[in-house]
């Protein structure tokens, strides 16, 4: 259990996670994370503009002035309920609220699961008063959170890092779900992030956003092109480091950022390894942009294609599917057909605008390992991304056409 | 084989089709149609930057002037194929130019098949050679020709249309191959037409964009979201009608521009009916949008969407999935989530920024026709689309990851 303990292991912060009876499994389906005290928080959310009710709440929250703690259910998303969805986004935060004794706009709410299902409030409510009372700090209390949040999720997805500021440790943590109806943008599903940073909340924010839109970080990652009506990721500091107050885009704040960065690329890549169906993570690396954007475009297309999807579930090193989206990549990324390079693995497939001369069955083990790398160089600039994606399966299809609503 | 008679209706064609040795399977691969005389052409091409050879090629020959013949292989698509590529798309001109007695610019080359792989020219060379004396009118003919453009297809798509014009018959034919890599963006993946009208060609070309561009035509459909780099719909108009001519975008030309446009949907049609793996079309009508432009975004979104593709092929009436796509619509369709509706079938499931109370069976087995109609009113405005797709199901997968390059 050593390797869970991951969201309260920055000092200041305690979990829980159990069952309040959501799920017609009976797994669990609600997490508590809990600071000490008022401390700075950030979220950044879906731009889907169906979203829930929780995000509509959450953005106001998050917008009147420092947090405490997250409340999260599993089983029922509370999405396109109206205003009986808000209402009971509302009575989720106030029930925690009473039981620690803090503001309702110091809770973020947050619900993943089926939409258009009104939330069994009662059963939420009796839920958090049965879990308050087993807040606690280290790896069982973590754990049950983390588990707590998921739902065709099959593993849960914890990490943590640490940084030095000002001679002092500081610890980032979190916890995040994630399987389908990923492709996020501004945020993936749900993540929720702790540290232990003394930060200003405007640092904390512009910190949340640089590491979200990271290189194969939330905002780089895609299991299924459909962007969540929930997506949230989220981070409460409480400053209980004793490091030098972050108070200034300083090298202090971009040993902060990278770790945050460290952080949320590493629950990405968790997320990813576990899509929906997911045998393979497909890494596409683009390079020789003419812009940030372009690159973007490019690589996502690529890591969307479903016929390159299909290829990689296949073992199959069919190039022309990567070109052909490459070419085709959404909203015009400037692409020269005469100009590009396609390499799968260490092996080089298309080069000089014609197939390349490669071993066949190399190129086809490449595409075999549990790890695809896809590295597509435009020749045009200077601009890279890269963009994570998996395979295609038939388990994707049984989950998702037996998954019942 | 009545029905199979397209192409060869329209007075002053021929066809044929045949086996040139291209596919292992050892199936037909090989389609000509042509003219009596040179006449007007045009044709709408892929809009992929990775292109065929044969769409470069083609591009500078219909801008040359007149047309007679098409000139089609399945089993390869000469695509990525560089300077050799192009080559070998001028070589198949030339082989049947030589053979009927044309110029090389008056036939349009086509390939599909897989990408990346050389043009064996000299099999085509000698298909050719061995398929022109087989060029004839009737059934026989048009059933072989539409056959031989085939490659994952698991049946001919071929469809006729008739219209007076100034007291006499015009007929207007057509065959389509297309099953995977649909995702068409100006013309799908490979469409043949011949007509007998009389008609100047900017009216032909401006008839044949508008037909394309039709809702639940050839740019209004998605299999998979793949954009082929082959993308070709392409018109001969032989004049043999006797027809008032047409030479202006008056009643005679609108009579016109209907009868294809028909022609065109119903091929469409077939695309998806026979989309890859596919059991069921999804027709999704998008009305009350504040653009032409959103009304498409919102219907593509939604019909592209694999968790709505895969709740159609469970049977599922899932219809967060839905709102979820509509939120999230490509390229930032103008969407209220206070106000729109969704039906499935004539059932509706959400009204008021609400689940509407319905009958979850009588939802379900409108999920389970042949057909699945996904109705959504955006209630902003008076422009709508329809856009076609079809569900995601193993056998998608299957065709596709064990698809051999």
């Amino acid at each position: 259990m050593k390797n869970l303990s991951s969201i309260t292991l920055p000092k200041g912060f305690r979990a829980a996670g159990g069952t309040a009876g959501l799920k017609p499994s009976g797994k669990p389906d609600l997490a508590l994370i809990v600071a000490d005290h008022p401390c700075p928080w950030a979220a950044v959310f879906t731009q889907n503009k169906v979203c829930g009710a929780p995000i509509t709440v959450g953005r106001e929250h998050i917008a009147a002035g420092k947090g405490i703690a997250f409340v999260v259910n599993s089983g029922c998303s509370n999405v396109a309920t109206g205003a009986r969805g808000i209402a009971n986004a509302k009575r989720m935060c106030d029930a925690l609220a009473r039981a620690i004794g803090c503001d309702r706009d110091q809770v973020l709410p947050a619900s993943t699961g089926v939409i258009g299902r009104h939330l069994p409030i009662d059963k939420i409510t009796a839920g958090i008063n049965a879990l308050v009372p087993r807040l606690a700090r280290g790896p069982h209390a973590d754990a049950d959170a983390a588990v707590a949040i998921l739902t065709t999720d099959l593993v849960a997805k914890v990490a943590h890092r640490t940084v030095k500021i000002g001679g002092k440790t500081v610890t980032l943590a979190g916890i995040a779900k994630g399987s389908g109806m990923i492709a996020p943008n501004m945020a993936t599903m749900l993540v929720f992030l702790t540290t232990d940073a003394d930060i200003a909340p405007p640092l904390l924010r512009r910190a949340l956003i640089a590491a979200v839109n990271a290189d194969a970080s939330f905002n780089r990652i895609s299991v299924d092109t459909d962007t969540s009506t929930s997506d949230t990721v989220a981070i409460l500091a409480s400053g209980y480091a004793g490091n030098t107050p972050i108070r200034q885009a300083n090298e202090h704040f971009r040993g902060f950022q990278k770790a945050l960065t460290d952080l949320c690329t590493d629950l990405a890549y968790q997320v990813i390894k576990d899509g929906e169906g997911a045998e393979h993570v497909i890494r596409v690396i683009v390079t020789g942009a003419h812009s940030d954007a372009d690159a973007v475009k490019a690589a996502r297309t690529i890591a969307d294609s479903p016929l390159v999807k299909t290829a990689v579930h296949g073992g199959d090193p069919n190039w022309g599917r990567i070109a052909a989206a490459a070419g085709r990549s959404g909203g015009g990324a400037r692409i020269d057909p005469q100009k590009f390079t396609i390499k799968v693995g260490k092996i080089t497939v298309y080069r000089n605008a014609q197939p390349a001369k490669f071993d066949v069955k190399s190129a086809a083990a490449e595409m075999k390992l549990p790890e695809v790398v896809i590295r597509v160089n435009l020749n045009l600039g200077k601009s890279s991304a890269t963009f994570l994606g998996c395979d295609l399966s038939r388990q994707y299809i049984a989950i998702n056409a037996d998954y019942t609503t």
